[in-house]
């Protein structure tokens, strides 16, 4: 098993978190070099043709692409402590908090830097209004937030997982952008504390 | 077990097929008005404080929200036909094809529609220029999975599964804003034709 990896994106830390709470040890780790644009060459786009980190490359050759995809299939082969839920209605609940995680908050922290930071410029159709419509939405979300975890310690409920993964990696990636938790959201922050103590947040 | 339904929109349709497909019948059905605002009223957001349809509230009074999560659930309770995928790796690979088609193709087909179209004109602040870099990407990703669709029947292999679900709903929602498979596309053509000519096509 081979994970491609890279240490300055936010996709590629929510599988390292995922792994640091499982406590696996990936076998084989490559870094790719993105600001180089090594995930543009040829060699790496024949195993995601899209470009995107991470990728895990299985033993018979299978290419599992998209951060989720990867942690789920971690899920399946080692799957204690559980970070996808225990129960039906808990794993429904999980993916529910997990992709408002992805669609609502980091699909908007992401958005925000692509369209406004200097990274971008040439790259991609960079379009600065957007990026701000994509910064005050992540804020509004921020507030949503922060009502929601009045009643519960973890984003999805009583028990970490990957839906405070990927709140955590959008909420640390926000700070390029000058996206940050407020001073009055204290229940957002009381979690931030606590899911940036666990030592899976070094990752 | 009740559904809040919208017959208009592409997410609570995802739902609608996933469950033609499983044979199951929602014991209660729930329609909620997009156009007159229903799901924007106070109790709609009690159940769901993003105002997104659909929504599926348990005989408990659990409610979960998100169109995947629903189908999750559903996988849940009744596991076949199987639309996630059975093994470790066929569920990973129908995870990473389920959320390149929501991230890459759903995305940009939704994203051209809310920043184009009058029927968002008022409710959300446009950007017409992200629009068109939407409606772009989304052209451009037919493109990929035509290539991609040589090699095999579905999207994520040899089996239906949520991402052509996925896929499906996008492609057919992408017509309000004339994002269309080109007459070279012959693969992803030919994968269209099938999965429309499936009963539950027409939910």
């Amino acid at each position: 098993m081979k994970l491609y990896d890279s240490a300055v994106a936010p996709n590629p830390r929510r599988v390292r978190i995922f792994l640091a709470e499982k406590g696996f040890t990936m076998p084989h780790v490559v870094q790719v070099d993105i600001a180089k644009g090594e995930n543009r060459e040829k060699a790496f786009l024949a195993k995601n043709p899209l470009g995107g980190v991470p990728v895990l490359e299985l033993d018979d050759g299978t290419i599992i692409a998209e951060s989720v995809a990867i942690c789920r299939y971690i899920e399946e082969v080692q799957p204690h402590p559980v970070l996808f839920g225990t129960t039906p209605k808990e794993r429904a609940l999980t993916e529910m908090w997990q992709r408002r995680m992805e669609l609502e908050l980091f699909r908007y922290v992401t958005g925000c830097f692509q369209n406004t930071h200097a990274f971008f410029k040439g790259r991609i159709h960079q379009v600065p209004e957007y990026g701000e419509v994509c910064r005050s939405m992540a804020q509004t979300r921020l507030e949503w937030l922060d009502s929601e975890l009045v009643e519960r310690p973890f984003i999805a409920g009583p028990h970490f997982t990957i839906a405070d993964i990927t709140a955590l990696t959008a909420i640390d990636f926000g700070r390029v952008s000058n996206i940050r938790i407020q001073p009055n959201q204290k229940d957002l922050q009381r979690w931030y504390d606590s899911v940036s103590a666990r030592p899976s947040a070094k990752a």
